[in-house]
This record gives structure tokens, sequence and C-alpha cells, in this order.
């Protein structure tokens, strides 16, 4: 039996090998539409500036819609040998309207073609990401809403530490989305120059209107040196650096979903639709959308690192190495999408159980510095001496195996003798949380506030 | 002989283990300004909202003045079993003030703490590297002025491709550190929200006023969520990629650098500063700073890399892992304002061989597009026929080792009848720059007028 | 107030900014022991091939001695102006025996010096982390033969799937060590070449020896091309991923320790000395160590991205580039080194609570696949059908609340009339996990005799 | 328009979402083969331990060979519903010979089972790549024989340092490439342990032979614990970062090609199968290939990172995770088997400018170090005598702007007295190359000798 699994293509000789390292139609036929927007503006500008006859321009224009519906019916066979999007998009509206489309090339290259097309590309890519993200930041909020008052554990070091509510959780996400979100847009401004008649890289004889074809295409303004405009990819880097911190916040939620399933914590129930069961055991769900999410974190990460390398100390201006932008960049992104409609859909279908989060929350002497706050704030006591008071009357709750709410107020008198009947007050979880008024603070009044507050924000950005 | 280079340490035992990796003070310390700021801060409006006496505040501030002038003298021990900077500064206080110094805990914790130093300490530096950005764009632009006209080798693969200027080249650069320090402003706003008063995790109860220490830390509002708040990184994980960026910008003006000082390309010559030489070997240059500026590109991407896999799937809120966000963030930054610092010294010594480089402009027949273009623009050739008859005339220069300015007319016309003298005007690398007269073209016009944009940007933003 | 945290140093000009980034002193001092060793074994060579005259070996020798124990004893100021660790030696050399020392520098360079130096150093390392790495497999098998028979949940997805015993859990690590270790040891294998006398990187035309120099530094061999000596990194890159896959591994446990300790897994109790408390909440354990350890797999990673990135596209033979190969490196071992040490100590402390153990590997019908097994190995029912059977049986006992141990003969007779008495052999997690006898199963007897393998083999190999 | 590129797939709601993100078959069917062979060994097994009827075995051995025989016909039509390769494979079994096929399944599951189809995946791979790179090393060692004694300058900091051959520059390339083929050689060795039979995660009840699988498989032996056999993934870590380093290698080399072929260098011409041209500029050669080599050497790297990063932190035994081990790794390893491909072509088509290497070789007074070493050898002067005096003699020929061999020796004494008409012997580049005999050294005898005993190994490990 042959091992190979793929050498073998590579026996017929260097052509096939060339073929195989040089081509790019493969991936980059995935940027047909914005290859043809942009020569449709092109040729828009060359026929205004009348560097193309209107003839020449009508002819073009016919002809690349034909193209693209003919792609668009999925009726256009894209050819290898034709290398890339660029010629066989080229090619093909030569064989329709013949010589007119060479004079299309006018004034432009393939270097500032490609670098358009994947601007355009990105920032389409950039614009749906954001909507996922809001949408995911609405399921979030809209379950906020509804629990801003249903107390779980906080926890730092994964240990219980004091209770919060479920829906001030997860605002918290709401709040790292919001940050997510404002790095896209950021991404997306910034890289809103259009490089198209930065021609191969030094710019063009032809007295081309750069501002009118920016214009055409939804840029804010041509590129300033053409030398940049093909060697620049910092909008790649930039749109994968914010998807690698987006797809981090989503692996943190992952843990938690995945956290939160086990028999031992309990704390929500999977639906059918994102977990798998087991013929055998029916009340199993592995949480495999959450572990996945997870997973493929650092799979947009790798892509990151890869173009930095790619890009690291590469000469001015276009090298073939800056092909290699596109695999991993149309992955790292279709990796997010995913990830952020799978985590949105686990949102929005799972079950807290909130009887067992608030017995959690009660866990551990979770209010155990509320009473210290108590005595601080109420007997005026100095801190240390609050925590030591406390650390005692936990000491005698833990070894009658109680909560600290169930020690007598002669009990803790035994050890601080100005304690009055009014400690109670804040040794409860709900008490605990509703205490928490300060900004931001997991006061249940706070929380519904802030879920409003996002949920107000969302149904105005949506709009 | 030993073999032991620190494991010896380890044999005492587990505390001396637990010391090592749990202590952060070795590294922390470097916060020990920002530390005081917040704390200050804390104090005045723990005093203004009458959480604490003014007396207490009062001795609190002096104290931490002291503590501020001790360890600026020089004169302040930090202490290992103190653990971090924060217990450092604490106790030395209260060595100083008593019990007062406990009280200024109130209403936060050290999750909230360390959180707001490390904020202070990223924003501080991010305006020290914008500055330093800054100042690199004037070194350049000043030289791109110097040097709009003086006509180079524009290169794609490395191959010269069409003759452009070096001023030209060097503007390339400014307009990436442009988008750079776009990155560093984006960044700095999107963290300039306090996380101070969020306490542990779940807020306070103590009546503080976030807003008041905002204000007086420079923040733009607190955050919206204390949970969020203590977990977030995303500051750290933003200024690291904005720092991979600007780190990859400069590995490719390194990566030039070193080859135009190479003997074969012979561009530039380098100052004995970022250079080293050989005893024997008196004309010899190693462009050690430039190679140095390339290598360490990689130990940003890679702290980058670590931080985002440190972050990946923790579970909210306060995880240990993330003490790990500063020894990586503080050899990154500094990394990286070393290399802008002797990029800016580089690019400042640097002499450009301006003979050499012309002559290496006209090489390869770099202005055969310009002969092409001119076909299509005056003769209104088609593309694909001036292409051809281009082909035919360099080829005939080749056979003939000359460069196309040196066929006769009675050559030329020989392929194509209709050219006339006037062709020899865009044949020579000087008419073919000036030729490029598109906006962002390598015209030494455009360039001059674009190095001036820029110097007047620079001079207005740095007043 | 002064935002300047580094960049002050930089205003003196350019020697300031030279110094910094292109002197190794600060770190490249580590190495002192390797350069003198290497510089010791080239004298003697020298010396025997007649190069150098013995009186000039033996004042080398002796002054190599002398600097060494300076070192030692810490009486030797190490210069930032002689910028590497090996001009410091060689200077001081000269200052003790005059001229001789010049002469030990014949028939080599700095370049075939450092990458000695380098390689000696991470051979040393190696050998320790080996060491280290044995000593947590001990931990591991130790903790292992104790526990070869407790009961835990073995999980998937970190859902409970069927019931495994702790010792078997340990001895997993105990595995992925032996392979960590295998790494190390080709690591070390493969590096075990000397680079000694490829000089500056064509060799030289004195009469050297390098099989002498290698024989002497414990080299097996001589390296057989000095360009590639000069060049090659491979031993760092080598040792920096096995340390990352080791890391990794480490990160497994360090995530499990976190888990086990929560009050909701609670099988474990960490020591004190591995964990930090609460003065208010004395229950409450903080898993600092491990969360630390797992914190630190993304720095080894990072470092290792670093060395890769840095070493890519470097043409042949030594850029100054390659001089970043040392921080991080000597960090990435370093926090292997604690990272061992760590979790040893942590192993070694950690108590097992078995009875939460047994109970939570009960739950979730844990044993619903024993009894699936049963059906077919003694009903000879066909998988499918024993999967509904069992599946239908899990329901009842589901509604029921009761494990499926705790069915009646009855019950199980009415969903399938051929079940006997003896099922209940195979329900109760004791019988499974003793069921399970197939080779690397988690039978008891198979866990014992898999720890004592390990425990012989570890007592032999650290005879 | 519609700005949807993929997002649309999702609007139909939580089942489409997770069957994107769920389902594998779209990338693990490329293990059907493994799968396949797996199964039948397992089958074999089964039978002869009485576990399975030899009717049963018989049925299902002969239904896989149908399976695979219409995969390799491509008359097998994955479903992605079926989710797997494994249920993809089951499920047609099952179609064919009915009740049989879910014995097959006795004593194993999917988790030891797709870690022995990758396993087995990755062996076959790490075959063909040795293979590759022997290949490389062929092409690579033959060159060097015919270029043993071509002089060409020897770098470093891409500065001229001394003259070496053309064949001994390649020959560092086969070193690097016999230590990338240890690396595989030893990752090969290290995973070759069968998982297979460990079952879910604990191992079996059903009596089955776990090293008669291994030895059908090829394995060693079986894996010692069942609980690491589902967990591990060291054997794609350990791939990645063996492919990684050889992939740094390629980069390297590619790099040099890319600057050989600049006109400033001109050392060497690319072949037309390797490079592109220019319609317009028929001399003008972009080395494509060459670049792409060296992009891609990120792509490598960032999946390496890409799976650490995902491995990072889980908790035993198989998480869902754990399958976005396939897709990076294929795309890494078929990434650096078609570079292995590009790069042996390149070699194998690249034609020397010998005359132009050797003029560079006597560039820049590379040959100073050979008079030093002169003066020291046969004049007996220290160090540092010859250094100034070279120096001095190169500042002389530096102005008179000729090489060192061309003062005359008068000019030399006035320098030194004692220098005799033997000097010029060392002084130019051939004698420099012959003087190196050192072992490793580029002494042209050196070079064929190590050329001959890399062609006489290859040619018998290829045998």
């Amino acid at each position: 039996m042959s091992n190979r699994m793929w050498g073998g293509r590579f026996a017929t000789g260097p052509d096939a090998i060339m073929e195989e390292i040089n081509a790019s139609i493969d991936f980059d036929q995935r940027l047909w539409r914005q290859d043809i927007r942009g020569s449709r503006a092109h040729a828009a500008m060359l026929g205004e500036t009348g560097i193309l006859t209107q003839e020449d321009v009508a002819a073009i224009d016919a002809g690349l819609k034909q193209v693209e519906a003919d792609i668009e019916a999925g009726s256009f066979t894209f050819s290898r040998a034709l290398e890339d999007v660029h010629m066989n998009v080229e090619s093909n509206l030569k064989d329709r309207i013949g010589a007119a489309a060479g004079r299309l090339h006018t004034g432009r290259s393939r270097n500032d073609q490609v670098a358009t097309d994947m601007k355009l590309w990105v920032r389409d890519t950039l614009d749906q990401l954001d909507e996922q993200m809001a949408d995911l930041q609405l399921a979030l909020a809209q379950k906020a809403e509804t629990y801003a008052g249903a107390v779980m554990p906080g926890f730092t070091h994964l240990q219980s530490a004091q209770p919060v509510t479920f829906g001030h959780h997860l605002l918290a996400y709401v709040e790292m989305l919001g940050r997510d979100r404002g790095r896209v847009a950021d991404a997306r401004r910034r890289l809103n120059e259009s490089p198209l008649g930065a021609a191969a890289l030094a710019g063009t004889s032809f007295p081309i209107d750069r501002e009118m074809t920016a214009r055409a295409l939804g840029f804010d303004r041509p590129t300033a040196n053409s030398l940049d405009s093909v060697s620049d990819r910092d909008f790649v880097l930039e749109t994968l650096a914010a998807a690698s911190i987006c797809a981090m916040h989503l692996s943190r939620l992952a843990e938690e979903i995945v956290l939160w399933a086990t028999p031992q914590f309990g704390f929500v129930r999977l639906s059918d639709a994102f977990s798998t069961g087991s013929s055998i055991m029916p009340q199993k769900r592995n949480p495999d959308a959450a572990e996945l999410v997870r997973g493929k974190a650092g799979r947009v990460f790798g892509h990151l690192q890869a173009m930095l390398t790619m890009m690291k100390g590469l000469p001015l201006t276009y090298s073939k190495d800056m092909q290699e932008d596109k695999e991993g960049t149309f992955d790292a992104l279709q990796t997010l999408s995913l990830c952020l409609a799978a985590t949105a859909g686990m949102v929005r279908d799972m079950q807290p159980d909130l009887k067992v989060m608030k017995r959690a929350a009660g866990l551990g002497y979770a209010t155990a510095t509320d009473l210290a706050d108590w005595l601080v704030r109420v007997l005026k006591m100095p801190f240390r001496d609050a925590h030591h008071v406390t650390g005692r009357l936990v000491g005698i709750a833990s070894e009658k195996k109680v909560g600290l709410e169930k020690l007598s107020l002669a009990e803790m008198q035994a050890v601080e003798p100005q304690i009055t009947e009014a400690v109670f007050a804040v040794l409860g979880v709900d008490q605990s949380v509703r205490s928490r008024t300060s900004y931001g603070g997991t006061a249940p009044n706070n929380v519904r506030r802030q879920a409003r507050r996002w949920l107000k924000k969302l149904a105005t950005t949506k709009a």
C-alpha cells in the first residue's frame, strides 16, 4: 500500500510543483465579488477621466456584470492555469468583449488590485462579525435582565469568593464584546483607504482620479504612498489581533459552560442542540460546542502568529510571501464567525439551575467579607480587628459545620460584644448582593439597569 | 562540578519553591509610581465621601508621599516576604502612620488595585511609545524631504521593478508608523476606564465614588461591571498586538538596511555608532543594530502569543495565572522602545550613496513599463500590443547589453514605425519618476509635498 | 511627573542606545562557567598540537582557573563596555597573564565560541531538567502505588464517563513525562557535536585537533560543516519544543488540581505550602501554585515561537539576530524548572478525599457501559440491543433517582428477562474498575503493576 | 448586495451551526485508509481471541475491503450527518454485512480509534517527509560535489567575511536536513505505540489482545496507560515542532535564493520553472517559489502554536477540543511537503554564476584574516600585533582602491619588514579556501570528501 498522500502529484515534475505552490485560485476565488466591484469602479473612473472611451467602459461594465451573474449562478469555471481570481475574471471578460478588456488594466496592476480586493473583503467581513458580536451581546443582555437577581458564587481562583448574580456575570461578557466591537470598528476605520491606482508600486503617469474610485468603493480616501499601498497588510494583522482577543473571550465563556455543565457544578443544563449524548447514558450531555469554541481559540491565535511571522523582515514592496495572507485570514475569520454563532446559540438555549447556583453561593463562608465590612462600617472597627473577629466567627461556624448566618447572636457576642442583631442582615447571600451598590457592583438593581442600558443601545445600533 | 544553575535553590523545600513561583515583587515593583498614585486618589475619595476622616486621609497622603520620595531616592527596600508592590507599599506606610494605613484598603482590594496600576503603567508607556514613534516619523520625513528626488530602484520580489525616489521609499514607513500611532491612540482610549472600586470582584457596600477616583487618575470613566474590571486584560493584549505590528514594520526597515549596507547593494553607509567594525578589516561595517531590531520582532510577537495563551479559557474572575501578564509586557514594550530609538538613530545617521542607487534604478530595464505606457497613451496602442512591442525592444537592447534609452530611433521604428523621438523622454529614470504624478505616486513633487505635510503635522502634534 | 520609564536613558544619544541594544553581558554572563570550560579545553589542545607553547598553555590554564574562582566567589566585575562574557573573561585573563591571553583565540572566533558555550549550557540544563522530570515521575508513581485502587470518576468532556482509579490517573502523567524525558534525551544526543574550531565560519588554517576539544568537553564528535556550526541554533529550538510540550503536560495537571480543589469537586485538599488563604476565610485555599504553572505554559510557548520567528529567513552564517537566542531560552528553561519543582511539591503534598472521589465515580450512571458490556459478553446480545436495554434501565433508575445497582432484579427482568443476579457484580464502581484488566486498563492490579514498574525503573536510572 | 459570506448558513438555526462546528467528516475523511487498516486488525484480533466468531470476522474483513475499494475508486459518498470517518465507514459496513458490523466495535471506542488512525496517518506522513528530505539532501549534495571548489563569499551579518566554496555552503543545508531527519525518526519511534484497545478511557473487560493489534499495525507495543492513550497528542506536537524547524531551514535557503537572484548579487539564475517573468521585461525573474517557501514557514509555526494552545490546560481524558488536532496538522505537513518539493526543484535547476561569485568573494578584503593568520603562524607575531599590521595594510590597499594581493612586497615591508614573498600565497581567495583544512573547514578537498560521504550515505539509506 502506498504511503503517498499527496507527494505523488509532484512526481510529474517542476511544473506540477510550481502550479501547486504558486496558483492561488483555489482560495482567492473567494474574492470574486470584491474583484469585480473594484474593476467596475476603476472602469467608470477611466471613462470619467477620458482615459478610456465611454464605449469601452460600457462594454467592460456590461461584461463584468455578466461575469458576476455567471459566478453567482455557479456556471463559471475557475481555471488553475489562470492562477488567480484577477486573471480568471479578466480572461473571461476578454472572451466576452475582446480588446477592451485589456484596457481595463490601465493605471493599475495586480499589486494594487489584490490589496483593494482583500481590503474590501476584510471590511465586508468585519461588518458581518460586528453584527454577530452584537447578536451575542443581545443574547447575553436579555438573559442578564432575566437573571439580574439570581444569586451565584463569584469566583476568584475558581474558588467561591463572594456572591454575585448570574445576570452580573453574563454582563461581564457583554462588556468584553463591547470592547471587541470597538476594535472591529477601529480596524475598519483604519483600513478604509483605497490602494487602487497605486499601480505596481510607483503610481502611474495616466491621469487617473483615485478619489473617485475611493468614493465609489466606500473608502474614506485614497492611500497617500504608493509603495506602502501595495506592501501594507496591517489591516489583516489588526483584524486577526481583534479576532484573537474576541476568540479568547469566547474561550473563557466556553470554559465556564464546560465547568457549569459538570455534575459537580450543575449550574446549567445545555440544550440538545449544542451537546451530544450517549445512547446508553441518556442523562449525559457532552458540551461539544463549548469545547470546540474553546479549542478553536488556539487556531485563531495561530493564524495571527503565522501572518506576523510571514510579514517579518520583508523588504518593500510586494513579495510573493504576501500571497500567504489569504488562507489563514479566511480560516481565522470564518472560525470566529462560527464560534460567535455557536456561543449565541448556547447562551440562548442554556437553562440555569437557580437553586444549585444559590446554594453554591452560600458555601465557603462567601459572606465573610460582608461581615467584616459590617464590623468596619457599623462598629467602626479597624480593618485588621474586623478581619480577626470575622476569622474567629468563621472558625466557630466551620467547626459546627454551619453557615455564618446559623450562629446565634450570643455566640457572636462571645467573640465581639458590640455585635447586634442587625448583623444578620448582611450574612445571607441575597443581602450580600443587594448591598453591593457601588457603580458596577452586583446589586440586582445595578445589574438590571446595566442590562437595560445595553438592550437599549443594541436596539438602537441594530436598527 | 555542579550542573545546578538554579535548581539548588529549590532543594530547601516547598517554601523556597512557593516564594520563587508566587512572589511578584521582583518585577511588579516597577509599578510603584502607579500604585502610589492610585492609593492617593483612593484615599482622597474616601475622605470626600466621609468614609475616612480627614485626619486619616491627611496621614495617608503624607505617608504615601514619603514612601514615594524614598523609592525615588533609592532608599526603599522591597521585601520578597511581602510578595508584591501593593503589600510592600502598604506595609511601609503602616510602619510610618500606623492603623490608618489599614483603612486605606476600604472599598477596594488587590484585584482592582493591580488592574488599576497595570492600566496606568500601560497608559504611561503608550504615551512614551507614541512620542518615540513620532520622533522616528520625524527622522524619516526629514530625510524624505531631503531625498524627495533621489532616484533608487523600486523593488517587487526584491527585483528592481520601476524607479522610485528614496524619499518616497522612506515615507512609506512614515505611513506605517502613522497607523501604528493610530493603534496606540485607540488602545489608550479603550483602556481608559478605571477599575478602581470594583473591589475583589463584586463591588462594595461602602458608599465610594468611583467617578471621583476615575477623574483624579485621568480615566474617562469608571468601568461598568465589577467582574469584568478585575478579569480584563484586553488592554495588555491590544497593546501587545499594536506593538507587534510596529515591531514588524521596524523589522522590514531593518532588513532593508542590512541589504542596503551589503557591498552588493551599497545603497547606504551606516554610521559607526550603529554598526561594529573589525580591527583588521576597517572598511567592514556589520549592521548590528539593524539585525537586532529585526531579530527582536520575534520576541515581541512571542510575548503577545504568551499572553493570549495565558488568558485562553480562564474562568472569571481573577486567577493567579494573570500575574503572568507583567514580565512579558514589560519586556515587549521595553524592547519596542529600544528598537524605535535604535531605528531613529540609524535613520538619522545613514548616508545614502545616491550614485549607486540611481545606477541601480536604471538596471534591468526598469523603465520598460514607462515605454509600454507611452505606447498606450501616445500611440493609443492596445495594451497587449504595447507589451509585445516593448518586449521586443527590451530583447534587442538586452542582446546589445545596453539600456533602452541607448537604442536608436531607427532601431525602435524597425519594431514599431509610429514611435517618435518623444519616446526618449520617458526612458530615463528621472523622467520615469517625474511622470508618476498620480496621487501617492513617486513624482518628486508629490514626495516633497507629502514629506512637508508630515513635517507640519508632526510639528503640530509634538508642540 | 515624568512618564519616562526607560526612555530617558536614550536621550544621551546613539552610544547609549547602541550599548543598550548591542551589549549582551547582562544576560550572557550566565555562560561564564561554560565559556571557561571551553577555553581551557581549547588551550590544552593548542598546546598538544604545538600551536602554542606549553608555557603559554600553563599560564592560560592557571589564569582561567583564577578567573573562574573569582566569578564563583562573586568578586569579579562584569563590564558592559566589554560587551559580552567572552570579552570580559578574555580581558581579565589578559590583565593577569599578558600577551599569552591573546594567543588563546588562535584557531577559533567568537562565532564558534558562543555556539559552544550555548550548547554546553543547554546540555547542562537538559540534564538538570531530566532529573527534575524524573523526580516528578517518582512523586507521581509513589502516589499512584498508594492509590492504585482508589476509585474516582474517569472523565471525557469533563463529564464523568467511567470509573477509574486515582493511581491510574496519576500514572497517565508518568507516561507523559516519560515521553518528555525521551525528547530531552534525543535533543541532548543530537546537539552533542562540538562547533569549537569552526572559527569565524570557514574553518582555519591552523592545524587544530577538533576531535580532542570535542572529547574534552564531552561532545560525541566535532560538527562536520563549519558554516552550519556557527549558524545552527536547532538545539535551542528543539529544546524549547520539548520544554513546551512538557509545560503543556504540567498545565493539564495544574488545571485538574485547580478543578479538584474547588468546593464543587472537592477531590483534593492542597497543602498550605502551595496555596494561599484568606485571613477571614480560613477554610479557603487558593491554588496559586497550580494556577501559575498553568499560566506559565503560555510563556514557554511564546519563547519557542519567538526563536522560530527570529531564525526564519536568516541567511548564513552568523547574524546578530542570533544574539536573541539567549534571554528567551534562559527564561523558558528556568520557568520549566520552577514549574517542575512546584508540581512535584504539590503532588507530594496533596491529600485526596477518597470518599468524595468514590461517590462522584458512581454518579451519572458511570457503569452503564459495564452493564451493556455484560449483556454482550454474557447474554451474547448484539451491541445495539444491549445499548437499547441499558438505556431503558438507566431511564428507569434516573426517574427513581437511584443508581443502577439499586434497581431490583425484577425491575431489570421486566426490561430484559434473561438478566440474572450475576449482573450486580458489574454495577458497582469497584467491580467496574476491577473488570478493566486489558493491558493498560484501570484494574487496580494493573495499576499497581505499572506503578511498581516505574518505581523500579526510576530507582535504577536515578542511582 | 449581501455581505454574507458564510453567515447565511447559520440563519437556519442551531442545527446548522452545530453541524458546521461539530462534524469532522469534511477533513477527517482523509484518515479513511488508516481507519480501515485499524478496523481490520482489530477484527482479526477479536477473532483470534474468540471474542467474535470467525464468520463475523470474515464478513467484517470482506466488507471493509469493499468499503476500501469503493473509496479508492471514488464511488463512496461521505455523509455529514454521520459526522466523522469512523461512523461513515461503520455505517456503510453495516449496510453491507448487517449486525456483525456493530460487533466490530467490541473492546474499543471512538476515542482509541481516532488516536490510532491519527497516529498511523502521522507515521505514514513522517515516512514520506523523510523521503522528501533525503531527496533534497541528494540534490544539495550532488550540487555540492560539483561545486566543491567554486569560491563564493562566506557571509556574516550579510557582509562578506571570508571566502568559502559554494559546495561547502550547500552542504551546510545537508547537515541541517540531517538533523531534521533525525527529529523525524525520533518522533516516529516515540509515537509508535498502539492506543487501540484503550477503549473509551479505562480499558475494557473483554479479553482483547492489544499486543496482537499493535504488531499487525506495525506498532512496537501497545500503550501502557489507557487514560494517557486517548488524551495524548504529543505525537502531533512533536511532529509539528520537527516540521517547524525544517520549515525554518528551508526559509533560510529560500531567503538566500531570493538574495542571490537579485541583479545586485547575481549569484544564481533561477529556472523558468520556479520563477515568473514579465511580458515586457523578459530578463526579469521573480523568485516566486522561493518567496512562497519563505513565507510558508510562518504558516507551519502558526499551526504548532495553535496545537500547543489548544492542548494547554485540558483536563484528562478526551475533550472535543482535540478534534482541532487535524486540520492544522494536515495543512502544516502538506505545506512542508510542498516546500520540500519546491526547494529540491529549485536547487536542481539553479545555475550559479561562478565568475560573479568569485569576484564577490575577493571584495572587502575578505582574506585579511588569512594575512593576519599568516603573520601569527609564520612570523610568530602576537595576535594583537598581527591584527594591527593587517589593519594598516588593508588601509593602504583601501586608499589605493586595490585588493591586498595587489600591494607590492615593498609596500608591505614598509609596514612590517619581516613579510616575505610567501605571503602572497594566502592573499588570493583560492589560496584562502584551500588553506582551511581543519575538520569541517571549507578547503575544497574537505568539501568534496563531505559531499561524497553524504552521497554514499544517501545511496545506502534510499536503497
